[in-house]
């Protein structure tokens, strides 16, 4: 027996309310999400759900990727942080329309925000809309927004190791962007182990190594873009 | 009335239910970290809580610390992560006892299990206990683990502006190691401003500017460390 609690399994979870009241808020949160689906196929909208880590550039590259991009697509942001409009207002700058989500306490984006978030939207009138999720490589890979596709970005700085340690979210995501390749001749990071990495959790998954401050891979990414954005 | 759930007030929380278990949640960990803090109270431990964002290299900080005072403290770890025990495989290597804890689908470590991997330890034979958390800026800030502090590492590849976009993580810690300082020359990152950001968050915040990879900076660290592991 532990000395902690008394328990003799230390594995064992103690509280069966909880895992009832998380099925029940996931359960939930997929009914929005499907409404939101529907909302954007119906649009003939691309969604895609950015996630990562806090620090591995979602924000500088979305605004890079809407400046090679605006002549072409129509694109608007949705931008969820705990607290801050910072990256809302970076957005703003690079010409896009953007709706900032603050979710204080809360740890990712749900399905419920982002519906209201869409409402603010003309969605007839949007190629794509670029979900920026709260930096977080765990929570938000078990809340489907109603996108399209994840794509998960990992910086170099963060090591190749982090689709082991976070599987769920590498999983969850369609493409792999290999953020910040500009930095590989200062850290130890293996680009193609990253990739493997990342392929053994998830043999489906597509990687792009870029670099959103030397423009290095961002017609790759730019590319896949406008091929999803007219394959929707 | 919104399109997406038929509710008027859309900032309204949906589920008071959620909100009851979680403070229950809260509160029963809250109990398991009173018991914790005790046992290293009484066995003259210092136990501080690293958190941080993935990647920030908060284990090659470890076992670079571990290997500049291994002789003159005795230094264990707890490791926590999603999944996968090379952080532990490493902080053996250095010489420390090291303790794995897997959290699966959870994104931080709670009290109750920190409890169990500290009855593998002996604790009067201990100087410090770090307590490595998953690599998350948000969910740990809620979780107390019974720790003397926390210390939020800070990867200056990640902007300093995570203190204002996560104020809750830089709000419950005692000192910022602003990490990777070797990276200072390739990125856009102000060490005054994200320092500035920390204490407008925590006015009581310490920090110390460090790279575990050159070693600038870590003198302080273990300093700062020696002192508080002999005025615990």
């Amino acid at each position: 027996m532990c000395t902690t609690c008394g328990c003799s399994d230390p594995s064992k979870t103690h509280d069966s309310r909880l895992i009832e009241v998380e099925k029940n808020l996931l359960e939930k949160n997929d009914r929005y999400a499907e409404k939101n689906r529907k909302r954007l196929v119906d649009s003939n909208t691309l969604s895609l759900n950015l996630v990562s880590s806090p620090g591995s550039g979602k924000t500088s590259l979305l605004t890079s990727t809407i400046e090679r991009l605006h002549k072409e697509l129509r694109i608007a942001v949705i931008e969820g942080d705990q607290q801050t409009d910072h990256d809302t207002q970076r957005i703003l700058k690079s010409g896009a329309k953007a709706i900032q989500i603050n979710t204080g306490k809360g740890c990712h984006l749900d399905a419920h925000a982002v519906g209201h978030a869409l409402d603010q939207f003309n969605l007839s009138e949007q190629d794509i809309i670029f979900i920026e999720n709260v930096g977080n490589l765990v929570c938000p890979a078990a809340f489907d927004l109603g996108e399209k596709a994840k794509v998960v970005i990992l910086s170099v700085t963060e090591g190749e190791d982090k689709p082991l340690k976070y599987p769920d979210m590498f999983s969850a995501s369609a493409l792999m962007l290999i953020n910040k390749s500009d930095l590989l001749p200062y850290v130890d990071f293996d680009v193609q182990k990253s990739i493997e990495y990342a392929q053994r959790i998830n043999p489906e998954i597509e990687a792009i190594t870029l670099s959103a401050k030397t423009g290095e891979g961002m017609a790759q990414w730019t590319s896949w873009l406008k091929h999803h954005a007219s394959n929707k």
